[in-house]
Order: C-alpha cells, then sequence, then structure tokens
C-alpha cells in the first residue's frame, strides 16, 4: 500500500528535497528518481554537503528564506516537499530571514518554546498553507526504511535482548515529554540517555566514559536503542541511523543497535552492514509491538 | 522525630564515615561532631582529600578492602556507619580486594549486574550481615537536608516553575528505570538527562552545546533540577548539590537549580548561597509533593 501511494505521488511533480547534513537526503534522491520522479534539491547552506549536491538539480538557500524557497519550488512545479537530514539547531548568526520569514517570526518564535515534536508539527502546517505537502521521507521511498531483522552477519545475544527490552520501555516511558530518541543499556543498566546532544554526541560520551573507568560494563557489552517518538510527525523527524552510527557505537564498545522496524530510516543499508560485520556488531530492527507497553 | 532518632544514636559509639571525593563527608563528620559525638573516618583511596581527612581521626582503605574496613571499625567500637561523597564506579586496576572481599566477589558481581538502586542496596545487606547498620547522612545530621526555599537572594520566575515541574514530572517517570537523578529544562524543552556520566558532566555538556549553537534557549534560562529516584535506598544515595554544582550550573549559562526539599543533601549552604548570589542563579528546595504525579 505504501508502493501504492508513493507510485501515485509521481503524478504530483517533481519532488523537492530540503537537504539538512549527512548522507541520508542523497539516499533518498537517489531512491526517488529511481522511481522515475524528477527530484531538485534545496540544500540548507552550511548544512548540506555541497560536493554531493552538486550531482543533483539543486537551489541552495540558508536557514530562514522561506520565501525564496516559495518561489523557486514553485517555478520548478514541485508541490510534495521533504525534509531530510541531521540539522541541530542553527545558530542565530546562521539564520537570514528573508521578508516571508520575517512576516512568519513571530509565529515561528512561538513554535520554538515547545519541544522538538511541537517544532516540526508547527513547521508542517505552515508549508501547508503555502500550498505544498509536506511528506515523510519514507511515504516517497519505502526502501529507505529498516526491515525487520539484522542487515549484518552478528546476531544480539539473549543478554543483549533484556537490554534491548529495557531501553524501549524506557524510551516509551520518556516519549511523553518530547526527549530521547536514543538510549544505551548495558548489563541491565542505563548508560546514556539521549536529549539535545544527539546520538553521534552520546555514543561519544560512553566511548569517554568507557576510557575513564567509569562504565563497569565490559568492552562489548551494551546496545544502543532508537525509537521514534509516540505521536512524532513522522513527516518530518523518524529517527535514523547511517554508517557513522555503526562507527560511534563500535568506538563505544557496544555489542549492537536495535532500532524499530519500519519507523527508522537507514542510509546506505549495505554498507552499515559491511561495517557492522567488520566490527562484530548487530544492527536489528526489532517489531514495533515490542515498545508497546 | 529526625532530631530525636539523631540524638540516640549518640549512645552507639563513634560513628564510621566511609569518605568518597568532594566536601561532603566533611560536612556531615563537622555536623555530627557538633552533636558531640566522635566520628572515624574510613577514607577511600583516590577518591577522598588527603589535606581535609587529616583534620580528623581516620583510616586509609582502598575499593574492595572490606575485611580491613570490618577489623578496624570494630577495633574503634563502632557500629554505626554512614558511607558518603563522590565515587563513580572505580575501574578494575584501583580495586585491591582483601579476602574477605574476595569471599563476597561472587555477589558483589551478582549486584553490579543491576542497577545503582540494586548495588546500593546490596551493598547495605552486606554490611549489615557483619554486625554494621548502614545510617542515612541525613539521619545523623538533618541539618545537611535542603530546606524548603532558596538559598541565596535568586528567585525562579514562573516561567522557571514551569521548567521545574516538567524536570520533576520526567525524573518520575524514569524512576522506574533505576536512571537519572537530574535534567536540565529550558523553555519548556528537555535538554539533558543524566545517566552514567553524573551531574558535573552533564553540566559541561550544557555549557558546550550551548558554545556550539546547539541550544536555541537564550542565556539565563534553563534550570538544573534533582531529585531522589522513587524507593531510592536514601541511607546510600540521596541526591547532592555542593558549590561546583553552582559553580557547573553557572557555565552551563542556567537560570538556576531546583531540588527536593527534605531529601537532597547540600555542603557548604552559605557558600552555596554566596556562589549562587555572585552568578546570579537561584538554588531552590521545591516541596517533595511536587513531584507525585
Amino acid at each position: 500500500m505504501i508502493e501504492a501511494t508513493a507510485g501515485k505521488t509521481a503524478d504530483h511533480g517533481p519532488l523537492a528535497i530540503i537537504c539538512g547534513g549527512g548522507s541520508l537526503p542523497f539516499a533518498v534522491a537517489d531512491a526517488v528518481g529511481r522511481r522515475g520522479r524528477r527530484v531538485v534539491l534545496f540544500a540548507i547552506r552550511g548544512w548540506a554537503e555541497p560536493k554531493r549536491v552538486a550531482h543533483y538539480p539543486h537551489h541552495w538557500a540558508s536557514v530562514g528564506q522561506f520565501g525564496r524557497f516559495c518561489r523557486l519550488a514553485r517555478r520548478e512545479g514541485c508541490r510534495d516537499v521533504v525534509f531530510i537530514g541531521s540539522m541541530v539547531r542553527p545558530a542565530i548568526r546562521q539564520i537570514r530571514p528573508d521578508f516571508k520569514t520575517l512576516r512568519l517570526l513571530p509565529r515561528i518564535f512561538g513554535i520554538f518554546r515547545g519541544g522538538d515534536d511541537h517544532l516540526l508539527t508547527g513547521v508542517a502546517a505552515i508549508f501547508e498553507e503555502h500550498g505544498f505537502q509536506l511528506l515523510g521521507a519514507h511515504a516517497v521511498a519505502p526502501e529507505i526504511l529498516m526491515p525487520e531483522g539484522a542487515l549484518g552477519r552478528e546476531r544480539p545475544t539473549a543478554h543483549d535482548l533484556a537490554d534491548i527490552a529495557k531501553g524501549l520501555a524506557l524510551l516509551n516511558a520518556s516519549s511523553p515529554f518530547d526527549v530521547g530518541q536514543a538510549v544505551v543499556v548495558a548489563d541491565a543498566r542505563v548508560l546514556a540517555i539521549e536529549a539535545a546532544e544527539g546520538t553521534d554526541r552520546m555514543l561519544t560520551r560512553i566511548a569517554e566514559l568507557r576510557q575513564s573507568g567509569c562504565i563497569s560494563a565490559a568492552a562489548g557489552r551494551g546496545v544502543l536503542v532508537k525509537a521514534a517518538k509516540r505521536d512524532q510527525d513522522r513527516r518530518v523527524d523518524l529517527p535514523s541511523i547511517g554508517p557513522q552510527t555503526v562507527e560511534g557505537a563500535a568506538r563505544a564498545g557496544l555489542a549492537g543497535i536495535a532500532v524499530v522496524a519500519g519507523s527508522t530510516i537507514v542510509a546506505e543499508p549495505e554498507r552499515i552492514g559491511t561495517i557492522a560485520d567488520r566490527a562484530g556488531l548487530f544492527v536489528l530492527g526489532v517489531r514495533e509491538q515490542a515498545t508497546e507497553r
């Protein structure tokens, strides 16, 4: 059914992809291109990688240039918009509001006062009022979603599965507070909960704590568990993993990574499998039901 | 009633204080001394501060020298034991088990497999089986507990109070997972949740995230909220704040600190008030009821 929807959107003209950092935007662009739909990248200055952007039809814009986006996207005939890629909250000096954005500022500041969910849902509403349809990357390219099962050769032990269950339950409990899509659990002990720092920094912290002897779990124990927040607007903020997530988990001395199948975006799954095999880590897609408790 | 209990324990001979790092052990020793009870410090090598230990009757011991502790404490006539001070989990190379500890090792390893609560309760049981009574520092020196109200001049705004309420609710929700005694909330957004890294490192993280522009809340916004875990064994692990907590919160650009009155230990409250006033931060003791929801 997702496939049918993905096919149908091809009638809606080219797809505008607003690109943050990392390799995910290009994985989505390639997947949509393979389906025969034209893509136009709107690369965000300071986040999107210029060398890779250059391979696609594209425009550059700064954070805050919503007027510019509307004008260019309409000229390109785009109605559907996907927003994808990493983007830590921009510093004030990086924001270059154009006239339309300035008029929207009071509302945007109101949106910023809430948590992430609130922010993203508010932004989606603004796009829709301007005649665009904001879609999740998974709606236009379902093949980028994590499947059930493992990506590489390694499999979790019963011990790892217990850590995964504890991690999913904790993410479920903290979800109403609009915080944390990731935790690290080792030997039934919660070592880290992600908030504003993001997954990569959290994994770096685990590596440092291990080096300074603050973590009693042996190397090769512990799991990074990621899950979408409950009621998260999946069009704009599905959790994702990429090769750098596996590398970070390896440096943190973990046994593996568990994410929720069907609601996690995976950039470059083959490369992830290869890296995971080399590092001896498992990368597992678990069923959604496991998170309901 | 707490006073009466504290008075009664004076009949039980000198108090053994097992000292970790920081200034809390000495605040407790002084408070107990003022009540006319003799104290004997058992300073843990690598954590307790030698210069300050020297001012009290004391013995040194390494982590794992439980047999040595039992022998010396009995010789000193101590039956009541207080364990206090910071102690990140020791690295293996810092542990010097003596014969008695070696015999207890299988059990200790079993204890280590759980979370913090499990660990501390297990350790308390071992002390009691050897004829000692493990007491909370607040039972022997109730004056070290945080009072209701503010320590310095500054007071929270209505905005800060909303952040505090959100922080307490999140700590309450994550408590069953035996994790986190502290969070940072700014403008209703959860910026950090503490796990294995401890409060000081979490505050350093906030300072770094702010510098790198990852936090949109303005400087001077945000509250560090600390609370005891539900069902926490209060004899061994009440949350605490000290001068370095206020300094860390100031460096992190927060508006203040909120802790639960009556179940948080405060080292050097006067100095905390002075430092908080200088930095323009509030340090607030809130009612326990606020955490029940």
